[in-house]
C-alpha cells in the first residue's frame, strides 16, 4: 500500500456486512446494515501529546477493527475505496 | 469474548428492561423503557492523561452497570449484538 | 442502597415539589413545578484532576441538595426511580 | 439563609426592575425590563484551578451585583424565589 | 462611576454612530449603523491564567475603544445605559 | 493610522477583487468574488500563551495578506472602512 | 510560488478527479467526485505547542496528499486557484 496516513490515522479496507440474515435470506443492498468492520492496511506515526511526546497508535497492520458509525473519510485511490479514520474512532480489535 | 475494546471503552451485553409492569401486565415492545443496564464482557486498557500516565477503567468484567441513555455504539458480531461505551458513559455499578 | 455511582456522580431520590399553592389550593400534576430538590443516597469516589489527584465530591449521603433543571439521568432500579447527577449539576446544599 | 451554594456559585435575591418610566408612567408587567440586579445572600467556597488551588469567589454577602441576562437557575425554597448563578455570570458590583 | 466590573470586563459608554452621511444627509434611526465605539468608564481587576497569575486588562479609563458587534451586555443603571464587555471583545484602541 | 489593535489582531485595508474577468469583461458588483486580500496597516502586541509569555504576531505593517472568508469585523473610522482580524484568520503572506 | 502560508498551513494545487469511469465513459462535470488529492506547493513554519516549541509540518513541498472533504479555503491568486489547508486536514501522503 503506498498511502501513508498522517498523525494518529489508520487506513482501512472496509469489510462488507454479512449479506445473509440468520435465517439464510439474502438481503437487498439497502437493507444491509452499514458495515463497521475493517482490515488495517496502514498506520500513521501517532500524535504528540501536550508534553511533546509521540503517542503511537494502538493497532497494527493486519488487525481487524470495529469502528464508529459514520467515522472517517472515504477516499478513492487507483480505483479502490478506502476509509481513513482517526484512532479515537476505533472501538475494538477483533480476535 | 474475542472483541478487545480500545482505550477506556467497555463492551456490554445489554440487559432487557423488565417486560412486566408492577401490576403484572406484559408490555408490548414499543411501550417498554429503553434498557439502561448491561453486563460488562470486556474492558479496555484505559486512557492516558495529560501527563502520559495510563488511567485504568474503574469497572471489571462481570460487573452489572447502568449507562447513560443513547450512549455508545451498537455493534453486531457473529450474530450477537453488543454495546461499546466509554467509561464516562457508565453511571453506576449495581451490587 | 446497592447502586454505586461512578466518578463524581451522586444518586438522588428526588423530593416532590410542594403540591399546594401558598393559598392552599391543590395543584393538578401538570401545573406543578418540576422538582429540583433531592436527598443524596450515594456518592461516587470523585474525579481525577489534570495532575492525577482524586478530587472527592463535596456532598455526603443524607444531604438535601438543589440541582439544575433537567440535569442528570433518571434510572429505574427494582421498581424505584432515582436520578444520577454529576457534582457539577448540584447547585446548593439545604440546611 | 440556610441554602449553601456549591463551588463558585452565589445565591441572589433578584431586585425588581424599576416600575416607573422616567416620565413617571407605571409600566404593566410585560413591559418591564428583565431585572439584572441582585443582592448576594450566600457565597460558595470557590472553584479549584488546574493546580488544585481553591480560588475564592470575588463578591461577598451583602453586595449588590449586576448579572448576565438569563444567567443562573431560579429556585423556589420555602415559598421564596432565589437565583443561583456562577461567579462568571456576575458582571459588576454596585457601589 | 460606582459600578465596579468583575474579572476582565470593562464598562463602556457607547458613542453614537455618526448621524450624517458623508454627503451631509441626516439618516433616520433605522438606517444608522450599529455603533461600535465606546468610552471606557471602568476597568475590572483582570483574569487569572492557568498558573494563578492575575493578568491585568490592557485598556484604561478614558480610552476610546472599538468593540465587536453584538458584544457584551447592555445594562441600565440609574437611568443611564452602559455596555459591559469582556476584554476579548475589544478590538482596538483609538488615538 | 491612529487605531491600535489589541491582542493578536491586525488592521487591514481590504484590496478590492479584480474587476475584470480574464477575458477582459468588466463584472457588475454582485458578480465579483468577495475580496480576500488586504494590506496590513497596524499589528497588535500579540497574545499570551499558557506560560504567560507574549507571542508576537507573525506579520508586519506593509505586508499583503490573504485572509479567511468572512473573517474579522468590519469597522468604519473617520469615513474609511477597515477590517480587524485575528492572526489565526490570516492564511498566507503574498510576496 | 510567492505565497507563504502562515502557521501550520500548506498551499495545495488540487489535482482533478479522474474524468473517466472505470468502464472508460467520460463523466459530465457534475457527476465527477469532488477531488481530494493535491500537490503541496508551499509549507508554513509550523505551530507552537503549549510549551512554546515550534512543531514543524509533517509534509514537504512536492508531496502529493489526500485531504479531508470540504477542508481549507480556496484562494485565487494571479488567475490561478489554490487551496490553503491546515496540517490537521491532511489525511495521508501518496507514494
Amino acid at each position: 500500500m503506498n498511502l501513508k496516513p498522517l498523525g494518529d490515522r489508520v487506513i482501512l479496507k472496509v469489510l462488507e456486512a454479512e449479506e445473509k440474515t440468520q435465517s439464510g435470506i439474502f438481503l437487498p443492498d439497502n437493507a444491509k446494515e452499514k458495515p463497521q468492520q475493517g482490515k488495517v492496511l496502514a498506520v500513521g506515526p501517532g500524535k504528540h501529546n501536550d508534553k511533546g511526546e509521540l503517542i503511537p497508535v494502538n493497532v497494527k497492520v493486519g488487525d481487524t477493527v470495529i469502528f464508529a458509525k459514520y467515522a472517517g473519510t472515504e477516499v478513492k485511490y487507483q480505483g479502490e475505496e478506502y476509509l481513513i479514520v482517526k484512532e479515537s474512532d476505533l472501538l475494538a480489535v477483533v480476535g
